[in-house]
């Protein structure tokens, strides 16, 4: 299964659909949601792996595809990741593996594409 | 994939297995689940959307497809399904999100069989 | 221990502070919160009462308090509080029990408040 | 402070309210979880180290100083509650960690009750 | 779909990669996560029932599965199975039943490879 | 109420009390979480600021505590500091918002106790 592609044209897709249909406070929402991972005094790497770090204790396997595709295009390189994961493994504990299998599956998903030269744009 | 059937099969599979070989306490649960949405002095879609509300901040993606076909059923409207998400969104966080996507992915499967005069029967 | 003037003196003078000193995204964030419980398709009542439910499941003191005497100023009757507390107790289960204790232990200050004639401003 | 006695107050006095004025379905909950606890296939024991687990993964300090109670009343020994705290600890992850003081206090409480000979009636 | 296999064979690709790639901080995770369940004061059969009952209430299915195939090799009955299922209903809610389903399918696959004489082994 | 070192007193009694009494696979868990967030090829202040955002968007106050007096000694901004919880707020939502509210009260304990030249040690 092509993890990014798919999780790419679900979220597109979808995302037109709740900003076209729905209110003012979710176009809001999801505006805010943009920009909290902008450079401000943080950088957008320490930012990215933030994000990814919480996706991981939160369990969210399609925020956790999301932030590693960030990371990736940030720069983060693979050891960089694991020492990210494994701060979400230790605060989260064993429930997190299967989210920390998806995130290094993803994580090698990017890096064939990077490869390939393919786009990883999200 | 048609949403509403696959979790219609599996969820009526399921639970007729659990209800046949668990024990009374389990039985005594389901039944207490389905008497809570029922009318009292607070009718049935109120209770509805609280359900929705409360599997979304919860990130349950099955009983977010039962409760908005349980809204559908009762006539919620798009403009008050997507004020009862935004409610879930702005509490429970952009980790949310994934899962408000299945929301209005679902909302659209069942105004689609409402268009084509099938039952959403759950 | 008066739950609501303890909570409501220091929400104030945190969220002062918060506004003050935290940047913009954080005082977007703070006005979509207060906005998402204002009257639309839904009334403020039903929306009160989902954010009761959340917060419950959720399992947050603060925001069960918060909400209680939202419900109370909005003329939610007892009854339909046990109702709404029933659904996430059925939701959420036994670990949200010592929570619904906070909140009928709140709903009888607010009520000892309303009875005396005191404010319920927050 | 006397983590179990004050404990065991609140406990009473708001689940007196809570039966007193909820309505049916809290009141068949609050029996649902009663009898879950009683002896079927599975000992007492084993339920209650359960319950203990759960309501630690679950970072309930209320449901932890309950099943603490009821485990040290079932004979629980201290080796007993350190394996069982670990299983919970490696789960749940650090998060867990000051949910794991709380239960080691209040074991230690109920030892200190226990050696005074002192009622853990709960 | 053969709930077994799938997982199985998705948990070993990614855990070796995991451990290949991973520092020696999740390394000695992944050991400590082995050796908890192992035999000390407590039976290994009650530490997987314990295991069982907090992936459910944590609401991880990859977790439940896990816990599942190892509770039937270490004999756990299918009263106890349902026991054990009920505490985590009432601990955690219907918003566990999603995974209380999968438990049970994942049950059916277990017993049908048994009955065929099939490798458990995980 | 002096936040602070009412935690850190609590802290040390218990962990010395729960590195005595409990097993090999506790005290090895302890010395995980400790060593995760050293320098690695992420510096300490990186971590540490995932540690707070991991413990906001979980809403462990205890954990918050621990990570803001561990991030002041590392000397992070009050702008780096308000820019990581607002991206636990986005992720975690509005359920987050008491838990900043006593991450920025622990932030102004260890700022004064900096002025007045008093030890943060933790």
């Amino acid at each position: 299964m092509d993890i990014i592609e798919e999780f790419k044209r679900y979220r597109e897709r979808m995302n037109a659909e709740i900003l076209t249909r729905g209110g003012l406070g979710i176009k809001r929402f999801f505006a805010l949601d943009d920009r909290v991972y902008e450079k401000g005094v943080l950088d957008v790497r320490t930012k990215e792996l933030m994000g990814l770090v919480a996706s991981t204790v939160l369990r969210c396997n399609d925020c956790i595809v999301y932030h590693v595709i960030r990371c990736v295009q940030e720069g983060v390189s693979d050891a960089e990741f694991f020492e990210a994961l494994n701060v979400a493994l230790v605060v989260g504990g064993s429930i997190t593996i299967p989210h920390i299998r998806r995130a290094v599956e993803t994580l090698d998903q990017c890096r064939e594409k990077q490869r390939k030269g393919e786009s990883l744009e999200v």
